[in-house]
């Protein structure tokens, strides 16, 4: 059993001391520390897990206490996630197959310390891959007519369902207001460019006749504004003049895949911390 | 000796048999052919490269030869050049000797097959490296009264130099529209950023304000509208929230050189075709 | 439908020009053309596609011809493939899922012109995958003693099912001469290190003791001398002091996948020529 | 000014505590802090950076006072450099002059904290460039017959100029232990392939034999055994089976220069510790 400290707050002298002294004089053992200073906003980040097994405090007071004796001292923002408690994430697909595979061949694997307990689609184009990994598929046809209303219904079952953060698997459709309150940088979108070029829709096509040499992927936290929230991780892959854009299509696929598999990844590990529309993402 | 012959016209059947033919008919011997269909603009580009020691053509009669029997009958866009005749380049820069130093470095150890007569510059700084290279350094500060007749100035030098192409290693000046169109797809810049994000000034601190994970350099060449011309070369290399803008800065500067000076060699050796604001880089 | 035509001999002037005068001059229209001259070997190489919808040669008889009036006269090693003809394809796994899931996901997408009749292993670990996507699971378990046997009765089963190729998806079995024979250059492994360093088992652990900064993985036909067959495609990810053996793995598992992949598709796509132990892939 | 501590000891609580407290109560500003812990070696690492200025105790003091109080408690090996003390920095090179450039264009541009006060060569061909940059250029031809004294000659001139690392810089020549025991870790070199693939002499040659689809560089300290010390960094480049063994070498001298420079640039910046044939590389 782990417990993983996030935080961030104005750095000062001595922080670093102030909290691993707190973990060790209560029998915790520090497993992973990892720190960094923004000197030009001066802020310090840091994430801190530890074996929970000895540790003198109860789970259930150690945001308590922290909070007490700590966060307001320095005026932290912080979280306190336990390795026993999963986190429920939900899929949001249309019709493409790709990303979705490579998320639920890493879950089906146990690779991740998560629970995906549903899939939302706008298409029924997914429903056969939900089955083949027996995952529950609620679809929800989005038209201009029905999207408040329909969007409306997904918060619901969501919160139902008790879903602590979306991951949006080429699900082209954008995201409302209320969804994105109530889901602040835990909803990871995958956007098939390299971010900020070609916002919007078709970056293939629009890739294509500015006539890049590379092209790439990025997976980014959903803001209000359309695909200019956090960016989480990046990659690209080198085409040439040979390249249609369907060619640029089928090379893009496997960035997509990849980065958004990447970014799901360290969010589930607690490794990304936001701050100001930009992310510290630890390794 | 050898000849290169760089075409692009309508595609259709028959036109590498027809101009192999033609070469191999005149005893000249291919060394290298490359050809590339544009599907989607149904275009033919080509780059050939045949010795010329016992070419039944004299060199001074090719092109006409070519021209009448073939270029009119496939409606083509077409140039030879012969290795004996090194193109003369004209370097540009302004304070930052990181992308002069790699061209000179390549230039004196006869890795181009190329003549610097001059470098150009608006301020003195760089007047010593072109000393150390034994090249005439030509001052032409600019200011917003002088630009004009700066520029026209700048002009008849490089006429009366007989410049065929301008590479801006850093030049950090807008150029004119009367030497854009005296050298159409002649003036290599280079962008420190991938293009299109982060068009105009100060790329570095906007990737660095975005928050992107990656930046770039791209090669292009210089058109009326500022940042959008053909790109020749982008690369890219991984940042991380580590990085502050002056680290990104120094990460790209890596990026620039290298960049542009592939782009310069691809020129130099007649392996980029111009079609639409975009390009045929044979490899 | 379309016709593939892969093939190499000896570099002569005019086999670019007889060759695509043979399709047009039969109403096939080429739609793609790639040659390659390696100078050193003075070898020519090509791969032509065309639509054989209006061709006057019936498909049955177009390798008679073609080897009758050119493979002679050059001395050519060629072979047509015909896109109505799906190759078939068997893959053998162990335990691990990753590059399974990664294969299969593009296949059930459509992406791929092949069929998979098969799945071999030597676990029962993969079968409920195999389930999953409804493809028939063969077990034959080996132990020392069994193996001559065992890879005996693979090969029978393979006959049987006229399988084309194999794909190697982390099977950790070394492959018997007899199947290697039987599968020329048709055997395709994934090898987890960028080769030829790290050769043999545990290449992760053994990268991790040289403290390399970057791992790779390498996909290669499979040839009588351990993970010494022609390679295919390589890829590598950087790395650092901080990853562990099992970082590695983890990264490299991506990699591996992705490798594989691609080198699976350039084989289905015909566009992997092999000469003297290397390969020329087209693009 | 500031002070640079770089340590590693065993891992043990508080250590981070113990002298983060004894900067900050000496009134010494900490502006980079980096560490890491091998959970596999159970040895910590640390590089601490911090401003001079107003700290309680003086320069020629500190290694003794955090000798006696720390260092022996902990049984670490440590190491503190100021940053008014430019370390000096000795290149050697062959006939190549693309690495040389590339240092030198570092150097004269101020990027580097750091002293060139000589060149070493065996070969007469760089002493152009040395003069264009007014370093003293001292040459030392080795054949079977002198090496031994040629060395011990070369030791004695890197002693009176008191050169505290060396940069082989395309030397083509082994360095003696002599001069490996006299400068451990000092010595850093640059192979031109993917270490541990293609050990010696010749590897773009075997590179291109082998058939890989990826060329890569290394730079590492030099040990006794032949390009098999801990590496500091490397990269790669795709190369395609167009790539003759001559293409190889030109796409490898754009890596060769670069990952030497960015070796030497972590070496200056005191970021590189060494551990059993390893390094930490701090960003």
């Amino acid at each position: 059993m782990t417990a993983t400290l996030l935080l961030h707050c104005p750095d000062k002298p001595g922080i670093i001391a102030d909290i691993t002294n707190f973990i060790t004089e209560n029998r915790g053992n520090i497993t992973h520390l990892a720190q960094f200073v923004d000197h030009v906003e001066n802020v310090f980040f840091m994430r801190l897990e530890w074996e929970t097994n000895n540790f003198l405090i109860p789970d259930n007071k150690i945001s308590d206490f922290f909070g007490t004796m700590y966060a307001q001292r320095y005026n932290m923002h912080f979280k306190i996630y336990f390795s026993n408690e999963l986190p429920r994430m939900a899929i949001f697909v249309s019709k493409m197959s790709h990303c979705l595979f490579d998320l639920l061949g890493r879950y089906s694997a146990g690779e991740w310390n998560v629970n995906i307990p549903l899939i939302i689609s706008n298409h029924p184009d997914m429903e056969h891959v939900a089955k083949m990994f027996n995952i529950p598929y609620y679809m929800f046809p989005i038209t201009k007519e029905n999207k408040a209303e329909q969007q409306a219904a997904m918060l619901k079952l969501l919160e139902e369902q008790q879903i602590d953060f979306i991951v949006l698997a080429r699900y082209m459709q954008i995201i409302g207001d209320d969804m994105i309150a109530r889901y602040p940088n835990n909803i990871i979108n995958i956007h098939h460019s390299f971010l900020p070029a070609f916002v919007g829709a078709k970056p293939y096509q629009a890739a294509f006749d500015r006539g890049v040499k590379i092209i790439g992927a990025t997976s980014h936290y959903v803001t209000a504004e359309l695909d200019a929230g956090p960016i989480i991780c990046q990659d690209v892959v080198r085409i040439s003049h040979k390249d249609m854009p369907g060619d640029l299509q089928n090379k893009g696929k496997d960035l997509e895949k990849i980065v958004l598999s990447h970014a799901v990844q360290k969010h589930i590990e607690h490794k990304v911390l936001v701050y100001k529309n930009k992310t510290v993402v630890f390794s």
